[in-house]
């Protein structure tokens, strides 16, 4: 099965949002084991939207569009994918049950053209829209030109268009599908892409079924192997062999083969050992810590944070020496340190870890350049500091300093 | 003038990155004049590519490409173009010369095949790449089918190809375009996205040239007014007035007219009023302090952030009475106001801030459900401490709750 996405917007046009709908749906199409070959934006436009859906369907069995099922003038989509298959646009009375009780809910008045929502092309499927007021419809093409052609039309805003998206048309596209697609998602820190391409050079030009895909991110690399078969259990024989290899070869750089984000993987592995933690942060500026509470039920392990920004903080919450400050400088391995043991120590936390540097644009010096980072770290009564030269915008810089404190510290974990 | 963009790469159509080239192609080519008409995805596949740019070029005098220009087989982009302009690929020495000397810099070895990074089509304006090897081109058609017709390739990654745009295309296309387009954003909070369109309803309809355009962002809205125009100079006349008439309707909700951040505002009027500021976080962890640490400069306004993430750390750290944690819990105005005065006065800062909530999903009582969040202020001596009711996934409601912070101490401070 073959599809096409478009998505519809003038403001996707001018630039003014970024289209996250069309990877969302690529991906997730990819893993029902439909084949994506084009992507189309298009404005607000019906003759161009017209083109668009047809020039599509000249190429895909299914064509998904995201946006313009709303009550206003801009909303054409139901319009244009009814001409396409030649229906009427009628009311659909339950969508418009739905959409009057939601508004009563909170108590606001019915907007005027509020019908418009839950009109709908005539022998429309309907997909409920748990988020918002307009449904999904999904229409099936009767008639030789357009028979076996499906349309699915989903509402632009994401938080509505994903879950419609997941709990309504991707059931009914499992039911059309022949294959599935099973992949699953090895996540590296510590290793640059094109390092962790060399080590697996050899599979990669071998690959067939499953495939294996390495992709950059920031700071760390994903490596994506996937299979196509005939059910969700022979996908996964497939893969395991290529997944076992690759473990073998990349070992403890292999952070996460479950999605799991780095901080999750270390708040578990802190959990795991009874240990609970605190985190001193200077140039990172709070960014450590709130990748921390980014992770729910962080609280049994994670006790506090502490961004001493200014030398005064350092010295006054931190108990850092005054003297060591001003022979080594705020930017030093003696500081990070202290730092995290410091604040393990203050707040009665086993475990500290601390972040200072020169994440600039202002502030490098011959000595201390834009980009020079110490990461501390206090652990079984011991503490350390790692030293590390980055380049990137300050931003980046803080990014990247959070990622690599996580991975030290998951490193002494495991 | 008119564009169409295309997108290549079959990661993109995997949805395993989220094509963020054709929004800032799109926003960049407005700001030239340039009407976007479509953007379009296709993978490495030569046929397609092939197809892809002769239909773009059906449409648009221009037709801007981002990815496939480096030294891989994927890379396809370069080669099609060749085709499509009739055109042999030759080495260009220059950027050749501008690689080995990249490799030499930092002592790598360089890689078989980084030669092809260099090949471009013969007779093409070279667009030299400050941030990676492969060079950018554009060729003009010559010849009947193909005169007038430009064609821009550009690199795939975001860090590459958007210097490469504003440095070396954005000139070319400027000198080529007979009209500028001049916009400004209005940045609003404490309104929603329905609320201002209410607000400004008449203006809106009555837009032809300037236009006013509402986006709803997370916990905020922008309105850009966009003017076209045959210079600057009359570009900002026109939009003068729209400005003047929608700042003296949403007042103080205006947060910024030049693209600054609600963190950067603060930040300014902190300095302006010579007031220092320290944080004190619990559901947010750390996002309001690292809010403020994005602001290049911010350290001297910003003393120090604490995520006293447990009660311990906040008693321990911030002094809050053990008793008003028992009798009212964390969550409440009083630990709010007391958190934003006690880390304020502990750190000798003239302004403090607290945030405290449920931000779930565990966690919520009858009483507290999730979603309830304080937000405390101390300023002048007082303390005071609002509250808000939000609903969201955990990570929307902590970002939510950073906005509003920094809204509160906006106003309080303008």
């Amino acid at each position: 099965m073959t599809a096409e996405i478009l998505s519809v917007g003038t403001e996707l046009l001018l630039g003014n949002i970024v289209d996250t709908n069309a990877a969302f749906l690529s991906q997730e199409l990819a893993g029902l084991g439909v084949s994506v070959f084009r992507q189309t934006t298009v404005g607000d436009n019906y003759k161009r939207l017209f083109c668009a859906m047809e020039a599509a369907f000249d190429n895909a069995d299914v064509v998904v569009i995201s946006g313009g099922l709303g009550p206003t003038q801009d909303d054409i989509t139901k319009a244009v994918a009814a001409e396409f298959f030649g229906r009427k646009l009628v009311l659909h009375e339950e969508s418009m049950q739905r959409i009057e009780e939601r508004f009563a809910k909170v108590g606001w008045k019915l907007p005027v053209h509020v019908e418009l929502n839950a009109m709908v092309p005539e022998g429309a499927y309907i997909l409920p829209n748990d988020n918002g007021a307009a449904p999904g419809v999904i229409i099936e093409g009767t008639g030789t030109a357009i028979k076996e052609k499906t349309l699915i039309l989903l509402p632009g805003p994401p938080h509505e268009m994903k879950p419609m998206f997941t709990n309504y048309a991707a059931p009914y596209l499992r039911k059309k599908s022949d294959k599935v697609l099973v992949s699953q998602t090895l996540k590296i820190i510590g290793l640059g892409e094109s390092k962790v391409e060399d080590m697996l050079e050899d599979l990669i030009t071998a690959q067939t079924n499953p495939t294996i895909a390495p992709y950059a991110k920031v700071g760390e690399v994903h490596v994506r192997v996937t299979a196509s078969a005939e059910s969700e259990d022979a996908g996964h024989l497939l893969i395991a062999p290529v997944l076992t290899e690759i473990r073998s070869r990349l070992g403890i750089n292999i952070y996460s083969d479950d999605d799991c984000s780095l901080a999750e993987v270390v708040v578990r592995l802190l959990q795991e050992k009874n240990l609970t933690i605190a985190v001193a942060e200077s140039c990172t500026g709070g960014l450590v810590m709130s990748d921390f509470v980014s992770v729910a039920g962080c609280s049994s392990v994670v006790l506090e944070g502490l961004c001493t920004y200014s030398n005064a903080a350092k010295i006054a919450r931190l108990g850092i020496d005054a003297q060591m400050l001003r022979e080594h400088g705020a930017v030093s391995s003696q500081v990070a340190a202290a730092m995290a043991e410091n604040v393990a120590k203050t707040s009665s936390a086993t475990v500290g870890i601390s972040t200072t540097g020169v994440a600039g644009p202002g502030g490098g010096t011959p000595d201390k350049p834009v980009g020079l980072v110490y990461i501390g770290l206090y652990m079984d009564g011991k503490s350390e500091a790692i030293k590390i030269n980055m380049l990137g915008t300050r931003n980046e810089m803080r990014t990247r300093t959070v990622k690599m404190a996580m991975d030290l510290l998951r490193r002494r974990l495991v």
